[in-house]
């Protein structure tokens, strides 16, 4: 059975990964030029994307930026899971924002601006400490602006002043001051079965994410019920098919909803050695149509994202419950390289072992690391 | 870092699955025609062998009956782990006895015989109870005679005429009367460092592994150290590097060496999801000199392999705790299709999840599953 990912990336490798042994041989278009490459060595397969959308039993995606026309002609086909709309209220934050009003979750406050001088009302109505996010391409902290000070929007409006705000408006989010980001992930079946995934806990540097704890310290029963909720809530307004992610703040027992990644998430790699089942797995069970498995997991864990890092002493394997993935990418400042999967029976086994990992790792690419395990070891558990 | 497989079946398969996270890239040689292919897909690479030699960090064997020449070269590389010495135990029951009487290690009293005149004072010897084996190529009951009555003699005599038993010996082994077969699975370090998996518990069918359960059920710590004992003896006379497998006999208290395979064995599937580190990812460990892994068991596991059957009905994945690793093969009788991992807390619900299995299985293919289902339900845990 085949099965054809948009994107060719370490989301597609993990998929393939997770795809054969259940005898689902997936297929990367390599987005740029429309070929069809094997997902972990890139090596092109000969076939046209026309021929793999034929023999496919379905299309998917791993990533939301897929070009349109290609979105297009995947959704014709009628085998695109996630469906277009589902794949673009992901891209879009726009469409994203409008979805959660319709549903009445809860997200942060905003507004959306279609020309810079409504950049002012929006000031007004929802205060000076802002974040400007543009609708199409936001993505990992690009495309992204702050204001923290009315005095700054002289500079703002004119930094602002080229971009084409009536094709792609701005989304205004007022900038909370929220406990901690977490997200939820699970999947949904054809027939509308959703399961979720504990819920992460998500620790970002710069734009980026560096860190997931998966189950999320702290957790309440109220808690995992909204999450659920939400997950559930939105997932059945899309008809959604395939792995979801749910990037939510945290503010007391209350979560708004930040964003909607409509795929595989990086705070889900954790799933691989910490769940009974992992989300690729789970992905692909949910798009072919077969028995979703069990999202439970397996002690405590914590990802470890490899950022930026061109090579990793393999030493670091020695550390007691250590995974390591490694992408097969070639460097560049801020590209996710790989990552690292720790497993522990308790969280201050977590620490311990987080701080064992430590001296095998160039530091000052694991900004979040020494933090994270004085936090995992002040916890009461 | 490149390695790579002699073999193109499925242990390779699942030795590159596991290593693409690492980094490692598993390569396999088609042992019929030289050429390198994709593990999983079987696809030609293009390359030559001697070129993959030259690139590989590493090279190893997914099966010990790798033609003399190739094994011959790869061992001149000085790349080759577990070497060819090891290899060649494996693929030699004459070596493979010499070696266990060399090292004190218990196994089946036998007489090796050169000429078929000899098989009378080995039965004179050994009892009327015989098994008949094939020093090479002996492999999943193929190449196997037995003896149950004295009175057969002549006819077995007969049959045997026509083998050149001066070129290709045959070890003669007293049939015993054992309780179950065992087998112990561990990896040792270019180090000498070793670990072991717990001892999995393996019900065969004509000649063929049918189902393994993991940790074996009634374990003493007596036979857990006798196989310690067993695997790091012959693993250290060795000087064995990779993931080597002993399968054993018990007799009340006492284990008896049966077979050695120099590599990662089918009673050792389980480990994929049932133990914190697979086999696969634990040989490619060793041979590249990465740190080895645990290999505690999570709950326990029975793995079910399945013979002979072209499709499975996938839905049988909606049964709690069950994986499918399917190999992508031509179906023929007799042949290893895939296997089915379950895994569970207690032997009770193992055998609860086997029982909701079996409604989704061609039942005439797996003759062992009924009574292993009664047998686990019968234990007193």
């Amino acid at each position: 059975m085949k099965v054809v990912v948009y994107g060719a990336g370490q989301l597609a490798q993990m998929m393939y990964l997770a795809g054969a042994p259940l005898g689902i041989d997936v297929q990367a278009v390599d987005v740029s030029d429309s070929s069809i490459v094997n997902p972990v060595d890139k090596s092109s397969s000969g076939v046209s994307l026309r021929d793999a959308i034929t023999e496919a039993k379905c299309l998917t995606v791993e990533f939301e930026h897929v070009p349109v026309e290609l979105l297009n002609d995947a959704q014709q086909s009628g085998k695109l899971a996630p469906d277009m709309a589902a794949i673009r209220v992901g891209a879009d934050r726009v469409l994203e924002k409008r979805l959660l009003e319709k549903l009445h979750v809860a997200n942060c406050q905003h507004q959306i601006i279609t020309h810079i001088n409504q950049l002012d009302a929006a000031v007004e109505s929802l205060g000076e400490r802002l974040i400007l996010k543009a609708s199409l391409d936001g993505y990992d902290g690009y495309g992204q602006w702050r204001l923290t000070d009315k005095n700054d929007l002289p500079t703002l409006k004119r930094k602002l002043g080229d971009l084409d705000l009536a094709a792609v408006p701005l989304v205004v989010e007022q900038m909370l001051n929220f406990d901690r980001e977490l997200s939820v992930i699970g999947a949904r079946a054809p027939d509308g079965k959703t399961v979720v995934y504990p819920l992460a806990e998500n620790l970002h540097h710069n734009g980026q994410l560096h860190v997931s704890i998966a189950p999320a310290t702290q957790l309440t029963s109220e808690l995992n019920q909204q999450a659920k909720q939400i997950f559930d809530t939105i997932a059945q307004a899309l008809n959604y098919v395939g792995v979801l992610a749910v990037e939510m703040f945290q503010i007391g027992n209350k979560l708004l909803v930040n964003e909607i990644a409509p795929r595989v998430h990086n705070s889900g790699h954790w799933s691989i050695q910490g769940a009974k089942t992992s989300q690729f797995e789970n992905h692909l069970r949910a798009v072919t149509d077969l028995p979703l498995g069990a999202t439970d997991a397996v002690g405590v864990s914590a990802m470890v994202n490899i950022i930026g890092c061109g090579s990793i002493a393999k030493d670091l394997l020695s550390v007691a419950g250590t995974y390591l993935q490694w992408y097969g990418k070639s460097v560049r400042p801020k590209r996710k390289m790989g990552h690292i999967n720790v497993n522990a029976q308790t969280y201050s086994e977590l620490a311990e072992r987080l701080a064992l990992l430590k001296p095998h790792l160039p530091i000052e690419h694991f900004p979040k690391l020494i933090e994270e395990i004085a936090r995992l070891n002040s916890l009461d558990e």
